[in-house]
């Protein structure tokens, strides 16, 4: 087996933007993805992965490029025929995505991890970026906010996030291990980078850092440790990153989330929007447009990325500061 | 409550026809259906009860006119979906099925029992016949053959009823209890007929007489028992009838579906393609046309086994023959 060279580390849509940037940026052997679990939940008595399955349907090409989400050329007969039964439908499923849920259910029923059950599913797809799961142990994000207490998706899905949230927790992560192979790949000598994706550091991020196991072997690699800021402009791209930061009383900026990585990041990849707030930020700074439309966007940051990630190895003196 | 009048027996897809008659052609809150679960099976994870599933769609109207199971206006993204990921394929699940199912077997796993998911999946398409699984507890129907044990599902559907049927059993039968409300149904003072629709002997009405307490409601009632035949002409209008009498050494012959519901019968409708049959026949007969092609065949013959009724209930002495 060749080598798996960069290691990514992401959430679910802007995370996977930049993954597929980097897989195909690089030789198709060469990409490690590590995806959050802290977002899965079970529903309907289907045990779904939603930022996993975002990363497969975009590396495999089967993403649904008008939401980000699902997969493309969809259906959602089931969803309309589940209303009829006054089923719960805050959550869309459509049908031809239904269908990993319903498959992946039945195999982790059967006793098979979710790290086989997705290497399987991204084989099957000709997808040749290793995806791992964070861990094989359910880990599950749980929301505090004034009043109530959510699961991820409740917060995120039924509630759009409108909580003002109080507190970020983990459920279950002190008993979850992290993927042997995940933690393999980050501190493996051959890896030459590791990219925490412009997710969102709190909800996509976070629950990955929590396995105690991943954020040693991310502070002890030897790789450059490189994260990509999902905020720009005091906004987040995408999702409520920016507003929680409100939330928690943070700055509204890059440098919030290059101080919230500190100790753990050797460079930091900010917006040309912001080259004002360079100064700020104490780890070495490339600058370049994160923003991604387009597949070109997207292979372009990823070269930016791998560019920087071979600068900073090359530096005598590595920079990753104190937490 | 409107009493229930007509009881009906029923398996899927012929003896749904018979049902679907019966509703149209009685006032609506008037029918009670009976309905084999002898060939619900778990697959995918899902509890699926396909005999339930086409009288509910066939008395909703949401049946697909076409193929006599599944629903109507179908898509069928998440099969494809399944294949692509070498997911089993053998057994047809629609999106809209699907929600059905899914649905079910998260109320299921809630507590809930199939009588109270089927009443409420009625009500809420407008039902107003009333639907009763047979039993809350499962059982599953078994093909033996010469070679191999074969669940129902596996028989009917993945080897298209092929293997030679040597013996059929019943398996969870003598834990299970028949539906309560069945059972009353059947023996109400107010009961007009109990109706064994032409559903086949073996598969589809042979699981529920094997429930003791359904079989003893049928033998003791006083309301009239009427068979309508599934066989016309030595051939089964649907389905591996006549194949399975074959195998078992049976004249392919409606005289021998009224033997073997000898003692629960008080009369039989024989097809008038039969009528030189009619003779071979120990317990009244009435002739009709049991071929269900339109919606006013189907009302014709329910129209004809309710004048029957009518006619059995009126004479004197009744002619239910022993076993």
């Amino acid at each position: 087996m060749i080598a798996k060279r960069i290691v990514a580390l992401c959430g679910g849509i802007g995370g996977a933007k930049l993954a597929l940037g980097l897989y195909r940026a690089l030789p198709p052997d060469s990409l490690t993805v590590v995806v959050n679990t802290g977002d899965d939940f079970e529903h309907l008595g289907l045990s779904i992965s939603p930022d996993l399955d975002t990363v497969m349907y975009t590396l495999a090409g089967l993403d649904n490029p008008e939401t980000g989400w699902g997969r493309r050329n969809e259906t959602w007969t089931f969803m309309r025929a589940l209303e009829s039964l006054g089923g719960t439908t805050w959550f869309q499923l459509g049908d031809g995505d239904l269908a990993l849920h319903v498959e992946r259910t039945r195999r982790l029923d059967n006793g098979d991890t979710l790290s086989v059950i997705t290497a399987d599913v991204a084989a099957r797809w000709g997808v040749r970026a290793r995806i791992l799961p964070m861990s094989d142990q359910p880990v599950r994000t749980i929301i505090e906010s004034k009043d109530t207490t959510l699961g991820f998706q409740e917060y995120f899905v039924a509630r759009r996030c409108s909580p003002a949230v109080t507190s970020i927790s983990f459920r279950g992560v002190d008993a979850a291990s992290a993927s042997t192979k995940a933690i393999q790949a980050i501190t493996s000598p051959g890896t030459r980078a590791v990219v925490i994706c412009p997710s969102n550091p709190y909800l996509s991020v976070d629950p990955m850092l929590a396995l105690p196991g991943l954020r040693s072997a991310i502070a002890t690699t030897r790789a450059p440790v490189i994260a990509v800021t999902p905020i720009i402009n005091e906004q987040a791209v995408k999702g409520p990153a920016a507003k929680i930061m409100a939330e928690m009383g943070l700055p509204v900026s890059p440098v919030t989330v290059a101080r919230h990585y500190a100790g753990l990041i050797d460079g930091f990849v900010l917006d040309e929007a912001d080259f004002e707030r360079k100064e700020e930020i104490v780890v070495p700074v490339c600058m370049a447009e994160t923003l991604m439309h387009t597949l070109d966007d997207k292979i372009a940051l990823a070269r930016a990325v791998c560019a920087f990630a071979v600068e900073l190895a090359a530096e005598p003196q590595r920079r990753r500061t104190s937490p």
